[in-house]
């Protein structure tokens, strides 16, 4: 079936490399995915990979560039000159072109530029990298079918054979007017059975959804999954039609926005992977354990300040790391659904009263059971009944503020347009678990004092 | 652009069906997508969604229906007689109809299926129920278009004017031999400005990439993100064409998938959104903080264990919170980075031991520096030499193991096809944090004593 890389096939295809076996090697790829062969590049040392590079076909090795992935993609582009480069770039689509120039350095763009042998190419090269990467216009190719609306299908039909040489996969027809202004959509499905006579005015679907160039690309993204679309058109500031976005580019953009959020709430601060060095995975960790460290300082603020009373009944302490780890948990817990439910937009209209409300619901649940469970360990251990309370009474006390706190906070953020998905991991973690200290020594005193 | 829905179009729409003032409400609805108005439906009374679905075209309401939450769905189907059910179903594609069918009752689902008007729909849903909905055969719709590869270009076009007309997107045609076995796959453009005359078998391309109906929906969704594909064709075990899965389903897979992590990993055990009932939440939340406080108490063991060393440096007690932290922190982070890589096989094929290797190091350095600072911090503050030695040393060790520890529980459960997700959040936390307690207390012990 399909392809799968495996140990095996990696080592095969190193020795083959090694002895410079370049039969071999070419028989072993050569009805591979470019994909495929991306990812074993993404996998082999650079030295092999540029063997196996010199191997493919033209088309394929451009191919193979667009899907590197970009640090592997920037090792290898180091080893061209700016003529190799070009000579690749001609082959790809604009916004794949756009994004392997982007990252390449300010004079090595010029000099590829200038390189391009396909004119159009250049001028749609130059135009996509005035857009800023994470905006509709960023996102964007300029390879796309356009009709006018006054055309018959005949004589869309000869304009359309000449366009469609650069484009790949023909999703949809855009219908403009004179002015190139958007008027509406065209399936391939209807024009295929169109009479030739038939005007194109007579058969397009007015109104499509599009978005304009300055459109953030989550909103694309929201509004692609929204309608269920398989490209959508881009309109500048006029109205006039631009380019396309197809949902392969916006799949991307989805998955990096569920894992950011996943990432945040886990202390890491940028898009790191276990492949990184040593010193990008440290940076990306060490702010989100500062500021645990910071926690921790206040922490021990806390309880020193009650260390008269921690003398008195050393016993206290036994119940620290309790109280921390659960306003922790539970604060964490709640600001992921609120988290969650803004990236989807699926939290409900009501207040932000109403979810507090609800918030102090399933907490006194889970504070009834949990304080419960605790105060027949602790009885059935034997221990006084000031500690029975003080533990029970400041856990369930600490399990709805840190409710209704991991609740609020990542709301209040939203308002100010901040990154919610900041609430939860240690930020949240941090504070309750000074707060759920507080409440537990203050708890205790009351009752012991 | 875009319709957007805010606080005051669902007021006005609320007081309309109020007044029971059909004429504007159809108004205000006329222009709207499918997906616009399940939205709508999705914020408003069960009774105010009836009103206005009676108002709607009978295609645009099957569409709303299959755009609506299942949960509000369920609620809507209720209303309906298993007639008007089958009468919406009619219209639908194929995979749509068969997941509305799917949450019905047995006994409903009979009704239903036995009122299709369409004879093939219903043969088409029979065969698709029959398919577990988590895999390719559960995701893919009987919609598609194929031709015989003995075909001519003319023969072919006149076939798929009648298989069209149930298909709303055509993206590929699929290309098949006499006994229905996929042969390769023929883009509409090539189809297009091919020839009358030529033959099918000169144009289509082989070897396309497929699944079969029991391929899990994750690899599906690998499949199509890695080869950028738009639709892909599912296969029996005969390799017979049996459907398709086009990439506005999968969406939903890729990105239920990330956010399961991100779910895992904040202690949220089901798939909850901030909607559900207080019980469902509680329901999806207290598991974890049961592990929580389990740990918790074990944490108490442990300090009970170094109860005498407590009494005599009662000081010990404030660091508690730190290394507890700290170690939960560091574990989550680990974690996280090898969760993350697994779920997107970005894991380098490198052995788990230079995977460890590498954790040490970072460990190391975020050790180092932490581990100074609040050395720095304690000398600050007057405290005895014995205590800055014990947090700090500690400190250092705790980063070290919680780092190691978090990167191999992960890839242990892996190995054992348990889902790795479930290493970050609560259970590492918690672990790491007894063990934390007991290196601190060790180390202060072995300090002081």
């Amino acid at each position: 079936m399909n392809f799968e890389l495996t140990k095996e096939f990696l080592q095969e295809l190193s020795l083959a490399v090694a002895k410079r076996n370049g039969n071999y090697v070419s028989e072993k790829i050569q009805d591979l995915h470019p994909a495929d062969i991306a990812e074993i590049f993404d996998r082999i040392d650079l030295f092999e990979a540029q063997f196996i590079y010199e191997l493919l076909d033209e088309e394929v090795a451009s191919d193979v560039l667009v899907e590197l992935e970009e640090d592997v993609r920037d090792k290898f582009l180091k080893s061209f000159t700016a003529q190799e480069i070009a000579s690749q770039v001609d082959n790809m689509d604009s916004d794949d072109a756009t994004d392997l120039i982007q990252d390449l350095s300010e004079e090595r763009k010029e000099k590829v530029l200038s390189k391009l042998e396909d004119a159009e190419q250049a001028s749609d090269i130059v135009s996509l990298l005035s857009y800023p990467e994470d905006t509709a216009g960023g996102l964007m190719a300029k390879e796309y079918i356009k009709a006018n609306i006054n055309w018959t299908v005949e004589e869309c039909l000869e304009e359309l054979r000449s366009q469609a040489e650069d484009v790949d996969y023909v999703h949809t027809i855009y219908v403009v007017d004179n002015q190139n202004k958007l008027q509406g959509t065209l399936s391939l499905k209807t024009f295929l059975f169109a009479g030739n006579n038939t005007k194109i005015s007579d058969l397009y679907k007015e109104e499509p959804i599009y978005v304009k160039t300055d459109t953030p690309d989550e909103d694309v993204a929201n509004i692609m999954e929204k309608y269920d679309l398989v490209a959508l058109p881009v309109l500048n500031q006029a109205n006039i039609l631009v380019g396309r976005i197809t949902i392969d580019d916006i799949v991307d953009v989805i998955k990096e926005e569920a894992e950011k959020d996943f990432q945040l709430a886990s202390g890491i601060s940028e898009n790191v992977e276990s492949k990184d060095s040593v010193w990008l995975l440290t940076r990306a960790r060490l702010p989100w354990l500062l500021i645990g460290l910071v926690g921790g300082i206040f922490g021990a603020v806390v309880i020193k300040s009650f260390e008269y009373e921690l003398v008195e009944f050393p016993v206290l302490a036994f119940f620290i790391p309790l109280i921390a780890a659960m306003a922790g948990n539970v604060g964490v817990q709640s600001s992921a659904i609120i988290v969650q439910g803004l990236a989807n937009n699926s939290l409900s209209y009501g207040s932000t009263f109403s979810k507090v409300v609800k918030e102090v619901g399933v907490a006194l649940i889970n504070g009834a059971v949990l304080s419960s469970l605790i105060f027949i360990y602790n009885i059935a251990f034997g221990e006084a009944w000031e500690l029975c309370f003080t533990v029970s009474l400041s856990l369930f006390v600490v399990i709805i503020f840190a409710g209704i706190f991991g609740t609020l906070i990542p709301l209040v953020l939203d308002q100010y347009n901040i990154d919610p998905a900041l609430a939860t991991g240690p930020f949240i973690t941090t504070i309750n678990d000074v707060v759920g200290l507080l409440l537990y020594f203050t708890i205790g005193w009351m009752i012991y004092f």
